[in-house]
């Protein structure tokens, strides 16, 4: 392997300026911004790379499918995404959130980290592999979709009519971090989604608000019910929401024991005195990674504007994201959610729910996770640190655990890589440690 | 008087097109618009139609008072305003909310009924007396503020630096409505108000969703405070908030037996099933005129956009108006909500209060109310409708009451005028009978 690195140092100049040129596409789903463009650029470079490609139509944007089929009985997929956040706010960015500046080795642009930098990592480490070997020892799949942002929306679309292009023995999961130290951080799972908008609905107008004396306020409505959902202590107070949620085993316990949360840091980031229930050490990162949220994300009712306006407000909404854990179903919580507003008495309070995924856990013990393991040591120096789940979310569920596919996700970001924030990065040696890395995986499951 | 009423037919054209000139200012206080252009307005007609005028400066918006000195013994003043609420959810109005569009004897504009119509009204009433008898038979003055509808933040400066100017024998206050069969509301007293936002603070900025398991979130800390302010029956919950109370008399009881509300039509009109709680008949009305109330007017917090975004709040906000009954001291409640939320533990939310006004009321049986109500029936045909307490509010303490001097309402506005609403409307006939009844008033006070 040592052959592929010394490629990989050689052209990393060509493969920084791959990188620059993908994240110059602002392809921001949410606004349906330069996808043709970033699709057909994925498409053609695995092409250009040696692959065979096609886009794949869904109900939203296209899935690039890539493909290097060696004839070896191994198969490794890759699951990434082409689409960014939106930029916004904009004001707080140091450059443009496009043009793809690099400062002092790091590179700040909009997706550089969230996902465009592993997934062009991933390329480049096939690129450097086929130069070197003019082969590959696995047969490789790439998934590149085009909705992670807005939550794989129509990824089924997708996986429903293409279960051939699914199967692998394995999935490298689309993202992660290289830790201060150098080490690799390796996730082996996600926290699940379900996001619901609960709207109460008074007069079917604003009115003058003298007559909150007689009139049904929705407002008072919509916080009487949010405030029967989660009590002060941080519980979730639907009935059954827990009853699935599986057991921390000793040894995820043990492993969650060495994971690093940088809390001092994160307080003073964010100007905090503390965090929630004045957690910290083991309680803090057993909530984070292994305990359901229920989070309001937003919330909006009547006036909203400078000064005051007395109104009677005709509508309110609340926002609200369920980050779930195994075996937590995001249709049944659905259900209990709905159950709870009838047996409160708010049975006129509409949900509109999105389609939620569960979360997704793999086993550290697997064999070839345990291969990926031994290649983030190789390449690093240092023994990685594994997630056992991304607090945050993804198709994982969907896309491979409910074919019984691993995954194991690792990535070129660092510990302040802004992601869906102002000033996203990476740094370039991360982005070159990335490449490695991937290369190296492909070789260690050969 | 026949020759004035036949003066104001004659003219209503005119009296029409000044109305309308004066509405299409957007004179919105609270957002600083059309301020200078509708004050100059009002202070040019009172010297065009023969009085004197002057634009008194305050910390915030001019009054603009008007004087017609006619040497008699006896003063009558009017108190009115020349501001409007905002007109948003703009896209509810049915036509242009400063066009002052005419639609089948309708004048459809922000400010039509609070208070531009019955303020002009009054004025057009002196100009047609004057045409009519050269003279008036009393003194008159006009009170008209920029700040109502931001809760006459500054009207003290005036009260304090020109207490001979708020000197009368009776105060003619800002508003009412003509009722469905043609009687006349006289209003002879206002609830109070006090009008406050709270603030909920987390990280020092919006944060991914995910963080939601260990750091606080605002918008849930501002939910569970508002859920201890007012329980599902309807009970404010604050400590000490009904001490002050007065008790209903039953002289007061009886003149509410006889006050009309129209629950089917308001139930209908607003598409509603039942008033809060169920209430109907006098325990309905008692609550509107009687009881004081905690409304939430407006919340916001994170995002509120089409769709779905999981974000952390930094911050939630919620506006509330509390409105006052006898003898209620908005300062003493301020102080009562501070703590109640020290006691339940919401130290950190703040509480901005706004100046706000005690209720007040005046005795049905004052020979200067009781020479109004016959002016009213002269004018209308018909005895006119008592209401005790005006379930919104004003600075009639403020202005009046302190001095002892006896306030009534009447106005211009109809059952479904839309205050504060989108296609805030008077009817052009009420117009008219409204400027008979002004110029009634100040012949038969005489």
């Amino acid at each position: 392997m040592e052959q592929v690195y010394r490629y990989i140092e050689e052209h990393k100049d060509m493969y920084v300026s791959w990188l620059q040129e993908l994240c110059r596409i602002p392809s921001v789903s949410t606004q349906d911004r330069g996808i043709e463009e970033a699709s057909s650029m994925v498409e053609a470079l695995v092409r250009q790379i040696g692959g065979s490609a096609e886009s794949i139509p869904t109900s939203g944007h296209p899935v690039v499918y890539g493909e290097f089929f060696s004839g070896k009985t191994k198969t490794i997929s890759f699951y990434n995404h082409y689409d960014v956040q939106p930029e916004d706010p904009i004001e707080q960015w140091e450059c443009d959130p496009f043009t793809a500046e690099i400062k002092d080795d790091k590179l700040i642009v909009r997706g550089a980290a969230d996902n465009k930098g592993a997934l062009m990592a991933r390329l480049c480490a096939v690129h450097a592999y086929l130069q070197v070997y003019g082969q590959l020892p696995v047969n490789l799949k790439f998934i590149v979709e085009g909705e992670e942002e807005r939550g794989s929306l129509n990824l089924s679309d997708f996986i429903e009519q293409h279960p051939d292009k699914v199967q692998a023995d394995l999935c490298i999961w689309e993202n992660g971090i290289v830790n201060d130290d150098g080490s690799f951080e390796l996730k082996l799972g996600t926290k699940g989604i379900l996001y619901v908008e609960l709207i109460a609905r008074g007069a079917n107008t604003d009115m003058h608000s003298l007559n909150g004396a007689i009139i049904e306020n929705p407002a008072w409505r919509l916080v009487w019910a949010l405030s029967t959902l989660k009590n002060r202590g941080e519980e979730v107070l639907i009935d059954g929401f827990y009853d699935r949620v599986a057991t921390i085993t000793d040894g995820e316990r043990r492993l969650l024991e060495k994971q690093v949360y940088p809390e001092k840091e994160t307080l003073s980031r964010y100007g905090l005195d503390q965090f929630l229930l004045g957690l910290s050490g083991m309680p803090l990162k057993e909530k984070l990674i292994f305990q359901p949220t229920c989070t309001i994300c937003g919330m909006v009712s009547g006036y909203t504007g400078k000064g005051s306006k007395t109104v009677l407000p005709s509508e309110a909404r609340a926002k609200l994201d369920f980050r779930l854990v195994p075996d937590q179903d995001p249709e049944e919580i659905v259900q209990l959610l709905r159950a709870h507003l009838d047996l409160h008495g708010f049975e006129d309070i509409e949900i509109v729910a999105r389609k939620g995924s569960r979360a997704a856990k793999t086993d550290p013990a697997h064999p070839l996770v345990q291969q990926v393991m031994k290649a983030a040591e190789a390449v690093s120096g240092k023994a990685p640190q594994i997630v056992l789940m991304n607090p945050g979310s993804g198709p994982m569920y969907q896309l491979c655990q409910q074919f019984g596919i691993p995954t194991v996700g690792f990535g070129v970001g660092n510990s302040d890589s802004r992601k869906h924030a102002p000033n996203e990065n990476i740094f370039i040696r991360d982005y070159v440690t990335g490449i490695k890395m991937a290369a190296a995986v492909i070789h260690e499951l050969a």
